[in-house]
This record gives C-alpha cells, sequence and structure tokens, in this order.
C-alpha cells in the first residue's frame, strides 16, 4: 500500500537559502553505513565496497591536499612573475620572475644579487635609460598601467563569471558549515574564476591578502572531490566534514603552516567538528603543505603570505562608489598605485615587507632599517650587529614607516569589501609588523642612549643585544591579526610555524591574550562575525552567550492574537484541504496531531516532503483525488464506504520531531539548538502542541535581547 | 504559602558517585550571573564586586598557572637531587644533585664536567674505593636499597593517607570533566601525597613518567583554587570549565608544551570544552610555563619530561600480587633496581636517556652511541660528523639498547596499574626513541655500506648526512606514543615544543598518522578509554560512533514485563505516599503527572529535593502531616473541608523536562545525552509518558550493541 516505499527523486535534499538539519543527516548517513555492512557479508565484492566506502574518507583528503596545494604552488609563481612585471621584463623568458631571470644568469654577483643585464626595467627596454627623470616617470606610468590592468580584468571575470568569487568567503563559509545552503558558491566556476582572479588582484598591488580566498579555494576543491563520491555528494553534513578539513587544508597552503591551519579551522571556521574530521583535517592538510612545498621551486619561502580580512562595515554600506563595483575598482587600484610607487615600503609587495620587518640586522643585510652607525673603537663580531646608534638610512625609514603605516590602514579599509577576491591576514600583519618594527626601533634607541635607565639598566648589560627590532615586529603582526580576527591558539602556532621562532612563544602568547583582550573591550565581534551580522546570514554562533531570563512561551510563534498554528492531523484532511494550507502558507514543515481537539502531537511533516509525495501520489497512484483522505498512522482510518481511495504518508512523517515545554528557558533552547543544529522546535505543555519556534525565531530572539540589553544598562 | 522560595541547605549539590546535570547547572550559571548584573546597577560597591565576579575566572587561571608551575619545579628539582642520591652524595652541601655539586665546585673541567672531588659515590665514602668489584657491588645494594626505600615509602604514604593518589589520574579526570562525581578525587590531601610521591617514585627509578601525575596535581590545584570562589565553587558546571583549563596548565608544565597542553586538554582530556575554555587555558597554560621556566635554576631542560599511561588490563585484573600492594611495589622495585644498574642506558633516568637518544652526533659528544671511525683520510668539517663506519662503541650500544629495550616494555607493563602514583608518556617515548635510534644506526650503516643502492643513490650524496639517527628516535618515540594514547595533533604539538624541531613537523605528522591507523586496525581504544572501561566509568565518549538501527522504546524502562514506572501525580498524592514511594524505590527522580489516566507530563522532580522539601516541610511548615496533600500547580487542588494543610511543591518542579519520543533512534537520543550532557531523559509517545531513559541505560545498551556486534560480523 505504501508506495513510499521506494524513495522518489529530490526527497532529502534542501532548497537554496535554507538551512540543514544535522540530526537528520546524521540519522540519514547511518542509515547508508548500515545497508553498506549488512551487504558487506553477502559477497567478496560486497566487502570490497564496503572497505572502500570506509575509505573513502581519507582519499577524499588526499585528493584535496594535492589540488590545494597544486593551486597554491601555481598562484604563487604567476603572482611573483606577474608582480615583477609591472616594474620590468626578462629578456631571457618572458614568463621569468625578476628573481628567476637573476638566477639563470652566470653575471649575477651576491652582492648585486637584483641587478642583471638580462632583468630589464620597463625604462632600460623602451628608452634604454635606466636612471633620470623620464625614466622614473616611465617607470611608475607603466606600474600604474599594469596594476590597473590586472584590477579591471580582476572584476570583470567576477562580475560577468562568478560573482561569488569575491571578497575573502570565510564569513560565508563559516555560514555554510554551519548548516546553511547556498548553491554555487563552492562550484567549479567559482574555484576557477577566484583562482584566476586571485592572481590578477594580488599582483594588481591592492591592500589585500591571499589567504582567506586561497580557504576559499581549498574548499571549492573539497566541494568538487566530495561531489565525486556518494557518501559525501548525497549527505549535506557529512559534506560539511569534509568541507572543514578543506578549510585547514586552505590555511596549511595559505601560510605554510599545517598545524596551524588545522586549528584555525578548529577555532574559527568550523562548527560542527568531531575529532574524526580534526585526524583528516590534519592529514589533508599534512598533503598540501608537501605538495606546495615540492612544488615551490625556490625553497625560500617560509612567509607563505598570512591574509588577514579587514572590515569597515559602517563605511562599505553607504559607499556610492560600491554601486559600480568595475569604478571603485579601478579607482581603488589607481589610488593604490599612484601612492604606493614613490614608497618603498608600499611599493614592494606585502609578504616581502612583512619579511623584511621580521628579519634581524645581520651582517649581510642591505636593507635601509639596518643603517646603523659603526664605531670603530668597538671590537665586537660581525654578528652582534645591533644595539648600535641609528644611521641617516634608519631615520628616512621611519618617516617613510610612518607614511606606509597611515597609508597602509586607510587604503586597507577602502579595499576590503570590493567586489574581488580579497583577504585581510596580509594587511593586517603588515600593518602590526610596521607599527612594532617602529616602536622597537625606538626601544632600541632609548635603550642606546639611557644605558643608565632603570628598565634598562639589568636588562642591557653591554655587549648584549638587548632590543630585537624584528622581535617587536613579529609580535605586532600577531597583536594586530589577533585583534582583528580574534584568533588566539590558532594565531600562535600560524605564527610560529610562519618564523620558525620557537623560543619567542612566550612573548606571542602575551600579545595574542592582550589584544584579545583590548579588542573585547570594544566588541566582541570578530571580523568573521561582523562580516556575518552584516550579511544577515542566519548563523548561530557558538561564543555568543545568551543569559536572559526568556522562556520558550516567550518566542515561540503564534504569539498572542496571531492566527493559530498551522497544522495536519493524522487522518481526517483530505488531499485538498493539504494543498490549500501549502499554497496559503509558506512554512517549511508542519506539526502533525492527533486530532485538532486533543493537540497531542505524533509527528512533523516537511513541506517540499509533503509536495514531492501528493505531487508522485496523483501521478503514480491510482484512485487519489482532491477529496482522497490523506493519512499517517500504519493503518487507513475507518472510511465511509463510498469514499476514495485514501493516501498514506506515514513514511515521510517525521516520528521523532524535537519537543520542549513552554517554560524551558530560552538559555536551554539556544543550546539545543547549537549542539543539535535543529531547523526547528515544538513547544508543548503537559502533551498538547503550543507552538514551533525555528532557527530564525532564535536568532531574532538573541538580536532583540542584545539590543535591549546595552540599553538597560546605559540608560536605566 | 510556598516556604521553599527560600533554598534550604544542600539544594542543587549531587551525591558521591553521581552524574551533574549539565543543563541544569548552566541554567544555575546564568541565574546567579544575572542576579549580579541586575544588582551592580544598584551602587559602586556592587559594581566593582560584578568586575571582580567577571575577572575571577582569569584569577583563577593566573593562580593556577603559578601553583602548578611551582609545584613542577619544586618537583623536577626533588627528582633531580633524589635519582643522584642512588648514586652518591655532594660533601660541600648534601641538598645538591651531582650536577650542581660540580657546577660549584672549581675544580671542575669541561671534559670531566661529570667528575669532581666533592661528589662522592657511595664506594668512596664508605670504602673510600672507586673501582673495583666490592666497590660496584656497594654501590649496587646502595641503589637498590634506596629505591626500595623511595618506593616504599610513596606506596605506604598513597596508602594510607590518599588512596585516589595513585596511578595517572588521567582516566578518572576524564571521567570527572563528563561530569561524574568522586568526592576527594581532587582534594586537598590528593594534592600534598601525590606531589610526595610522585618525587619518591620517579627518583626510584621505576619505569613510569611523571607527566600523567602533573596533569593530576595541576587539577587538584584547579579544585583548591575554584573553591575560594562561590562562582566556581558551587556550580559543578563552572568548575569543570576551570578543571579543563588546569589539566592543560598540567601538561603545559609538565613537558613545557604551553600550546601542545592546551590541545591536549581539548583533544584528550576534556568533554565540554567551550571557546572561553580554550581561551583561559591558554593563559592559565602560558602562565604555568613561564613559572616553571623562571623557578628552573638549570635552564638546560627542554625536554622536561612526558608521562604516559601504559595499561595491561589482561594482566592487572588477574595479578594474585595485586592484593598486596606494598608487597608487589617492593617486588617490581626490586626487580628493577636490580635488573636496571648494569645496563647504562636503564640506570640513568629514563628522561636522560630519551635526552641521549634524540641527540645528533656533534663534535663534543661522548656518549658511547657516537663512537664512530674517523677516516683520516677523509677532509670533511668537524660539524658533519655522521656517515662513518660504526666503532666499537655503538655495537656495544645497540646490543645494550636491544636488551634495555625489552626489558623496559616487560617492566612497564608490571609498573603502570601499582598502587603509586604513575604515568605512561616516558616509558612509551623511551621504547619508541630506543627503537627508533636502533633503526637509524642500522639504516645509516647500510647506506655507509651501500652507497650505490637505488633508494640511497640520489638521497646520499658524497658529503651529505643522509641518515640521522637521532630524527630516528624522536619519529620512533612520537609514533609509540601515537599508538599507546592515539593523540594526534597535540601529539605533534608537543614534540616539537620539546624537541624545538620545527622542520620535523612532516615526518612527526606521518608518524602520528600512520600509528593511529595501525593502532586502530588492532582496537578503537586508547589507553584512557581502555582504563575508563576497565574500571567502569560512566563515560559516554564522544569518540565511539553508535550505529545501530534501535529505537528509544527498547532502550526505556520500564521494559515489557517490569512493573509500571513509579510517577507521582501533580495533585493528588498525599505525603505519606511519596514518602513510601520514595523509601520503596532508589531512583534518582519520579516524572510528575496531570494524573495517572490521562498519563500526560508535566515536570519532573529529584528524589534528592524531594526528601529535604518534606524534611524541611514537616519541620518548618505548620500542618503538615502525613496525611497532606501535595501539589506541584500553581494553585492548590480545591479539597474537602476537614483534610490537613496541603504542601506545595512547585519550586523544586522541572518544568523543562527532557522528552523524546519512543520512535526516537537511539543515535539521536546518544547525540542528546553527549552534547547536551543529561542524566535522564523521558519518552513520551503522542503526550503520553511511557518510560525513562537514564545516563547509565545509555551506556549498557551501547556496551550491549557494542558485544553483539563482532559476534555478528565474525559468525553469521
Amino acid at each position: 500500500m505504501d508506495f513510499l516505499e521506494e524513495p522518489f527523486p529530490d526527497v532529502g535534499t534542501y532548497e537554496d537559502f535554507h538551512t540543514i538539519d544535522w540530526l537528520r543527516e546524521k540519522s540519514r548517513d547511518t542509515d547508508r553505513h548500515r545497508k553498506i555492512t549488512s551487504k558487506s557479508k553477502e559477497s567478496i565484492w560486497e566487502f570490497i565496497k564496503s572497505l572502500l566506502d570506509a575509505w573513502s574518507g581519507w582519499v577524499v583528503m588526499l585528493l584535496i591536499g594535492l589540488l590545494a596545494g597544486t593551486l597554491a604552488g601555481v598562484i604563487d609563481l604567476a603572482v611573483d612573475w606577474m608582480t615583477d612585471l609591472k616594474e620590468g621584463v626578462c629578456l631571457s623568458a618572458f614568463w621569468y620572475s625578476h628573481e628567476q631571470c637573476c638566477w639563470t644568469s652566470n653575471e649575477t654577483t651576491f652582492e648585486d644579487r637584483d641587478k642583471c643585464p638580462l632583468w630589464q626595467k620597463w625604462s632600460e627596454l623602451l628608452l634604454s635609460q635606466s636612471e633620470g627623470a623620464s625614466a622614473y616617470i616611465l617607470n611608475y606610468l607603466m606600474y600604474i598601467l599594469w596594476a590597473l590592468l590586472f584590477a579591471f580584468l580582476a572584476v570583470s571575470l567576477v562580475r560577468v563569471f562568478a560573482p561569488y568569487a569575491c571578497g575573502s568567503g570565510i564569513p560565508e563559509i563559516k555560514t555554510i558549515l554551519s548548516g546553511f545552503i547556498i548553491r554555487g558558491y563552492l562550484g567549479k566556476w567559482t574555484l576557477l574564476i577566484k583562482t584566476v582572479t586571485l592572481v590578477l588582484v594580488v599582483s594588481s598591488g591592492l591592500s589585500l591578502g591571499k589567504e582567506g580566498p586561497l580557504v576559499h579555494v581549498a574548499c571549492c576543491c573539497g566541494n568538487f572531490f566530495s561531489s565525486l563520491f556518494s557518501k559525501y555528494s548525497k549527505n549535506e553534513g557529512k559534506r560539511r566534514e569534509v568541507l572543514s578539513a578543506a578549510a585547514a587544508a586552505g590555511v596549511s597552503v595559505a601560510f605554510g603552516a599545517p598545524i596551524g591551519g588545522v586549528l584555525f579551522s578548529l577555532e574559527e571556521v568550523s562548527y560542527y567538528f568531531p575529532l574524526k574530521t580534526l585526524w583528516r583535517s590534519f592529514f589533508a592538510a599534512l598533503v598540501a603543505a608537501f605538495t606546495l612545498r615540492s612544488i615551490n621551486p625556490f625553497g625560500n619561502s617560509r612567509l607563505v603570505l598570512f591574509y588577514v580580512e579587514y572590515h569597515t562595515p559602517w563605511r562599505r554600506k553607504t559607499t556610492r562608489l560600491g554601486r559600480y563595483p568595475v569604478l571603485e575598482v579601478i579607482a581603488v587600484t589607481a589610488v593604490t598605485a599612484i601612492v604606493a610607487y614613490p614608497n618603498p615600503y608600499t611599493r614592494q609587495s606585502t609578504s616581502e615587507l612583512i619579511s623584511e620587518l621580521f628579519n634581524d640586522c645581520g651582517a649581510l643585510e642591505s636593507s635601509q632599517l639596518c643603517d646603523y652607525i659603526n664605531d670603530p673603537n668597538m671590537t665586537r663580531p660581525v654578528d652582534d650587529i645591533p644595539d648600535r646608534p641609528a644611521g641617516v638610512g634608519v631615520y628616512t625609514a621611519m618617516w617613510q614607516l610612518a607614511l606606509a603605516l597611515i597609508f597602509k590602514i586607510v587604503i586597507t579599509i577602502f579595499t576590503f569589501g570590493m567586489k574581488i577576491p580579497s583577504g585581510l591576514f596580509i594587511p593586517s600583519m603588515a600593518v602590526g609588523a610596521m607599527a612594532g618594527r617602529m616602536v622597537g626601533i625606538g626601544v632600541e634607541q632609548l635603550a642606546y642612549h639611557h644605558h643608565d635607565w632603570i628598565i634598562f639598566r639589568n636588562w642591557c648589560r653591554p655587549g648584549a643585544d638587548c632590543v630585537t627590532p624584528g622581535l617587536y615586529a613579529m609580535v605586532g603582526a600577531a597583536a594586530c591579526l589577533g585583534g582583528v580576527t580574534r584568533m588566539t591558539v590558532s594565531l600562535v602556532v600560524i605564527m610560529f610555524e610562519l618564523t620558525g621562532g620557537l623560543e619567542y612563544i612566550v612573548p606571542l602568547m602575551a600579545a595574542a591574550v592582550t589584544s584579545k583582550w583590548v579588542a573585547d573591550a570594544f566588541g566582541k565581534e570578530g571580523i568573521y562575525e561582523a562580516h556575518i551580522h552584516l550579511n544577515g546570514y542566519p548563523f548561530l554562533d557558538v561564543k555568543d552567550e545568551f543569559t536572559h531570563r526568556t522562556l520558550a512561551t516567550d518566542v515561540m510563534r503564534p504569539r498572542r492574537g496571531e492566527p493559530p498554528l498551522s497544522v495536519l492531523t493524522q487522518d481526517s484532511m483530505t488531499v485538498e484541504d493539504v494543498e490549500t494550507l501549502i499554497k496559503e502558507t509558506d512554512y517549511n514543515g508542519f506539526p502533525v496531531l492527533v486530532s485538532r481537539d486533543s493537540e497531542r502531537l505524533i509527528g512533523f511533516a516537511q513541506r517540499r516532503e509533503l509536495i514531492l509525495a501528493i505531487k508522485n501520489a496523483r501521478q503514480r497512484q491510482e484512485g487519489i483525488v482532491s477529496n482522497s483522505i490523506m493519512y499517517f498512522t500504519e493503518e487507513p482510518p475507518e472510511l465511509p464506504a463510498n469514499s476514495p481511495h485514501p493516501l498514506k504518508l506515514r513514511r515521510i512523517l517525521n516520528l521523532s520531531p524535537f519537543t520542549v515545554t513552554d517554560h524551558t528557558p530560552m538559555e536551554t533552547v539556544v543550546d539545543i539548538f547549537r549542539k543539535l543544529g535543529l531547523r526547528q522546535c515544538l513547544v508543548t505543555r503537559s502533551g498538547r502542541l503550543l507552538g514551533i519556534i525555528t532557527k530564525k525565531d532564535v536568532l531574532r530572539h538573541m538580536a532583540q535581547m542584545a539590543n535591549q540589553d546595552p540599553e538597560s544598562i546605559m540608560f536605566n
């Protein structure tokens, strides 16, 4: 009788911009697993299939690691080449970057490793001049032109082919991982366009980083590979386990920090992170880091970039330019290129800048920042260079750094949120590193000139390096990044994987804790949470604490004065009644009661499955007409003799809907929604159905209470 | 009317060996928080009090970090001294260890840094002989005597003063953190005795480590400090947040690995680990590591020991010796001391052994393991020592290592589970490191003699170190530890915090993943889970997956044929009825129904609170007699005119008991119990109460299903 024994198409999928039901997904996966296990005893072939199924998780991780590592390596190489293309071209092979070009040249010496005849600046190539005003102007113009070209290409590609490729993607990925469906956000087009445009925007010299977008790219890889295995493609819950691991692989290649990647995914990105996912993330991150290391032909880059996402919601929402995304990108790029070129600290790529700021002044360092005055009377070893008076170069560098700092802060605010792939890790780190280096140099010179001050006396014994400006830069970068994202453990791990400075764990931890405290005093939300709220995604943050004394009865619908809840009865409504109900309401599902009088709940039916079931029954089952009675019980109800064939729908009835009593405190309800990943929950009193609470009701209520609260503190 | 408006004593506490209700604890904390917030607007003083309350979490962390770091430092110093006491004594000051004694001596040269006249072996002191058979025998005897004395003292102290101080404590702490109450397990006596006996057993040279017990010690500190703040002492849920952070501080000082400590607490120990606890753990671990580093006067110990807990349930349960714990300890100590003394690799402390095995053979290395034959014809720099043929010393070392390996494996099995504080990290690492070093030397010599083999050809170019035996030892240690505990991420982080070898991340990760796969093939349980199951603690493991197709109705009580569920009605039972019910049953609580006929549920009353309430009412409220009607409704029921005064108990009624329907799959029920930390859950069908499922029912059912399953695979 129950034709629904055979599943019909599309059952169990979700619509776009809807939330998944974690408990249901989990239970569906268990069913699948049980089927395979029981089948595996039937034949050797089924047994092998069950083994393959069990290992498919690890296989997917391997594939994700390989592809994410490869893409990151290709992006790195392409960015290197295109960044140098803004300044000049290699004559031996135009696809060589400056460094590769001079490496292959025999005429390069170690001191002049930046100069070789094969590498020609645009002014040398076009005007045969390498110095002078006209050469400078030509180089300046070429720099701006290339930057504008790259930026224009990028924004056009994003606009035409993949609008979802813009931004960093981390807030959206957080939302998706929490159970939201955004179709196409992790699709193949997004993957392709985001990879290409990422190269373009980073090369254009805009104040943005590539780490956030790389996490998005890795998640697209994860989505692609999970679509190859039915275990993951048909279950939205399982798919999200793969995506969490893919996010870890993305951070792993973005920063060259496999452990940091796993922790970042755990601390910042993921929602449901069982230990199994931890192990798999670990494996994916390992493979990805290994692949990237094998590809990178330079082998020099410990600092593989670190993207931070800066956000300025108050600006972005009101900008007029925002309505013309292409124009906005061109304008910001033009300003960036024009202002950035004259200052060496803004002209070079941000990751090079960070690397220079972190560096200590060794004997062979040619940086301006290391221009200290050598005292010929002092007989000190060569490797003990600092703790000397600053030379002219250092003072120049200080001014340039100060200007670069202001410019970087301002332009990053404008850059972030444009319709191109952009991350905030690197710009944030750069800002922190510049400020840190400047403070470091200041303290160093103070210590040099005032050796007798109490704070320096015990600490700076003669001959010892008492102040390392590079360490100040590193701590500054960590603090700034920590303030923006509110990461703690993953921040420290990423920082020391990035710099190899395991001995600096204590200052880094102190910086992470302090920046978190200070930033939390201004507002509890990190950049990703702020973005999620700004975009109004239905994200139930684990970090928000709900401490208000409201009860389920205050939140459930129907409220007082509202029409009663739309419900189904178990064996007295006709097909037409139900179709009318579906047409007139837009609820995602309906509670099923024994009868309207008793109000006793027996289950819950999803709107989507009701529609599909009725449609299927009308097409495939004979005798189903508008007057047919629909029943959810095991046995058909007793009907008058002449009544049409009834329709059995027990198969689509969820017999274990989640219920709470009307007296349940909302904090418990919030906890249940968070931890069990519910879509909705029914409210009862003494066994009678009173109302319903959906995830959106919970979010709305939390927002209301949060808005009430500051007022009550301030004005009462 | 409701005298229960004023709370009466002991309400809200739990009995020993009972499970806490996480949702209730959380809700109680929210109430407290709300009260403080609303009071804080009344006066400046209340405002300051609310600030203090908000910061008390960080203060507790600071105190725990300081005390745990101090204790670990003191233990380290005491162990150093007492370990050396087994071999000799310092004449200038008997409380100096060998190293301290010779450091303070002026006659010590760098080559003979182990020898100085002030440090006298027992044979020198008593016989004035340093060589010869009689000196050897005297030293041997003194070694055994001291070891037996320390072990005897330790086991006696544990037996008499603090039986809970034995073992590593990690399985029990896991159970406590999951919500179980074991009174006294984290008490002050345990703290004191465990600290003292830990020094004794480590000094006695038994094959055990101090890391697990240090975690227990840190948790005792956490428990002590949380009892000073009512926010934590009165709320079992909040207290467990502090304990999770304390566990992190314990690992932090045990291994000198603050990040690893946080991850260990997250991955292995904790049950409920919100992000707030992550940040606090991070802070506590930081303070603890910093304190330990400030105390340690040597400044040399990166390897601050790493305790592993080895377990051999199949043996321990049946040993006859186990009935005589003191005798057992004495016997095992005697065997350990007698066998360990002649072999240099078992005589030295295990952490020294690990350190030696990890070390590379530098130019100044005097270890037997570095006795390579120098080829005078080869002109190679000094720091490029390996890749040479092994000398006699290396071959001797190989034999001694092989014997030490066998001994260590056997004796660790016997040591673990004795009634003394003991950990398994260090012994496991030692076993892995010995095996790894031996394999490493083997491969190294193979590569030296067969440079032309394909695998060595590309890899071992002339002049390059192609094999580093120390790295093999490190990877071996990680793999062995990973196999025993099944840690992954925290293992790798601890290993590289321990060794500073950030560049070995990839081999370490590969070792961690491989050892996990191989070990999981033999059985899914790590050592801590095995111990928990062995002891039958009510621990609902997050790692176990429940995939059986059973429903709530299969697990709930009453089963078929059992007497009906003991319930209360809302307004028709007398005090005497309830007292009889309480006397005749031992359930933790009773569902409250509208009436026995309707079976509609209105709430749940705890046994303990019912008893307290009735006792209080009989003492303090007039007119309450055995015939008084008890009611849980807002208004008293209508009673005949001459009936005695009724007793209102609404205050103790939990109006939001957790319910599921009888059709709910057990996997969902297990998930709910795990994630929400429930004690019990009521089962309903269409609003009628059918039965109850407690945490113990769930655990029993899971064990049953797990037992059925392997059989069904093997024999069907």
